[in-house]
């Protein structure tokens, strides 16, 4: 929301080209500040450093603002040109992911282990003293530091990529100027509102899509009894088919949520409701994949059975935390789409005008 | 409530003996017509037969309230005689309800299995198509089925005991005449009203000491992660010991509200909101009990890692039933205590010829 300044005033004359431009000028500004911050903090780390690092969480954020203002925004942009940049934006997110990304689910399984435990402040848990849980964190610590020290050096090794090098060109060349179509040349309104709009219209869809009914009652098992039917394809039913099929309209709708978010804050809307909803959407993502990992170490060959059972404690856990993220979700979702209520109404023109957007920089 | 009728105009003139002969009477002819249909039932019963019986059903419901009653309305009795009764009573009450509690335990458990396998109508679950998931239905079967058969072999020993039969004399003597004291000859109103009085005083000091508003907020993971404290006593904290304190307070709240329950219906109340709390109570011992036979399956020696796993997961499933039980209680429990409130400030006398008790017979 900081990162393109722009007066009330400036807006209501501005062309759907200028405000684009403006947005991705800063976001990729952003991207090349902290590109080589985040490179030299992947080299000078060791493959067992614990925190996420403020480089590359900057570089996300660039990132993934870029790709979504591309996608939504996608008529005013010369069509090839976006989808490469897209797919390269992506490529280097899905890369720069994976690495904190196991260091988030380290530090929620292992948590989650010791608070079922009960080494926590909090009491024990139904695990307490449990001869399994020693082995099972061992081993759960043991499969995820390997994971992510795989991780560390494919990230180490594309990062010094001409398929980086290629995609920092792209972004210098996008703070001077983005390859826009004519119709970027409309007032900002008319333009620009549509796409959001289209936007908001996917994240209904999608969100339509959701069980939301059931997962707003607590306690319905819907994340570890009542998955959503697979396409009885290949013969017998699989879990981790079914679990994924039943998390990916979820998944889908955080995507769907995230682009909303940035396309309102390129309308220089607050995006609060949003924000939420992305929040409790990540929590859910999360809590799955983390139950994938937990799954995953309990098919470990020759393990014990105290180990294995403190495993599908651990997995049900995970899948528990799912489906409180559904029941929040469920809570926190409008009967309508949020932020552009109403907006559609104002001719565009005035709308800009009229938007008291609040904007400290 | 059906059991004792008595018109309103009857009741206000009644004494407190009155009405508790009436209902022990009533309760204990229930008691004896059901002993025979019983005790055949168990009889003729072979040692895997599913259904609870209706005959044990009505021996149970009138043993409870009986029991009840001597405790709440006490100070009204011959304390040895009262004291000495319930002691036997409560002897039947854990004699009876050993067998059909492994068939709702069995229900219980393999229901809970197959839902989250997923061969139910509700779509797959987590544990679809596990390799262990055969194993430890079999192995829960196997379990059950053997507990089952050994109460059913020591109820169909104990319903030919000298120990029954002299149960049976009491309650027929409570036919013709319960051991009343003098205080039983005061009106109905100033000698009973105290009494059931105590009874909501101590369900709402026993409700005082659950975590309620903890409870109330559902995906808290009140039973699995955050149980309450366990004395420190021997050194090493327990799993085992930990549960059983942490479930303690509401199985004693459990008893506390039948104990309530059947007073109202002494007092000629209606009592739903009394039902519901017990109905909700009763799933939450059963989650909790059958939480502890899944972990003690999961200690059978030479079990597979497969077998341990699923266990692993039913036991947190269990144990989220448990919390989703407390999460029920907690939003149904009442800032004030039920059934009691305003009554004691109407005048004994005219209190009962006010009460308008819907009565059926």
């Amino acid at each position: 929301m900081t990162d393109a300044p722009m007066t009330a005033q400036a807006a209501s004359t501005a062309t759907a080209g200028d405000i684009l431009s403006s947005h991705l000028t800063a976001q990729a500004g952003a991207f090349l500040r902290a590109l080589p911050t985040a490179v030299g903090e992947v080299g000078a780390r060791p493959g067992a450093a614990v925190v996420p690092s403020a480089g590359t969480a900057d570089l996300l954020r660039a990132v993934r603002r870029i790709g979504g203002l591309l996608h939504t925004f996608g008529g005013t942009f010369e069509q090839a040109w976006a989808q490469e940049s897209r797919t390269e934006l992506r490529w280097l997110l899905n890369l720069l992911a994976l690495e904190p990304g196991y260091v988030r689910r380290a530090a929620r399984l292992l948590g989650a282990l010791d608070a079922l435990n009960g080494s926590e402040a909090d009491g024990p848990g139904m695990l307490a003293g449990h001869a399994g849980s020693p082995k099972a964190r061992a081993l759960l610590d043991r499969q995820l530091t390997l994971a992510r020290t795989r991780a560390h050096s494919t990230v180490l090794q594309e990062l010094r990529s001409a398929r980086l090098h290629a995609l920092a060109d792209r972004m210098t060349l996008l703070v001077a100027e983005a390859p826009l179509l004519e119709a970027a040349g409309g007032r900002a309104g008319a333009v620009l509102l549509p796409q959001a709009a289209a936007a908001f219209g996917a994240l209904t869809a999608g969100a339509q899509q959701l069980p939301l009914r059931r997962a707003a009652t607590p306690y319905g098992g819907d994340g570890l009894r009542r998955l959503g039917a697979v396409p009885a394809a290949r013969g017998a039913v699989d879990a981790d088919a079914a679990l994924a099929a039943d998390d990916a309209p979820w998944h889908r709708v955080r995507i769907l949520v995230k682009r909303a978010r940035y396309a309102l804050e390129v309308c220089g809307r607050p995006a609060v409701e949003l924000d939420e909803l992305d929040e409790v959407l990540g929590r859910h993502q999360e809590a799955a994949d983390a139950a994938v990992t937990a799954a995953t170490a309990a098919r470990t060959p020759r393990i014990t059975p105290a180990t294995a059972y403190v495993l599908g404690v651990v997995h049900a856990d995970q899948r528990l935390e799912v489906e409180a993220a559904r029941y929040a979700f469920g809570r926190r979702w409008p009967e309508l789409p949020p932020g552009l209520d109403g907006w559609l109404e104002i001719p565009p023109a005035e709308g800009w005008g009229h938007t008291p957007a609040p904007r400290t920089a």
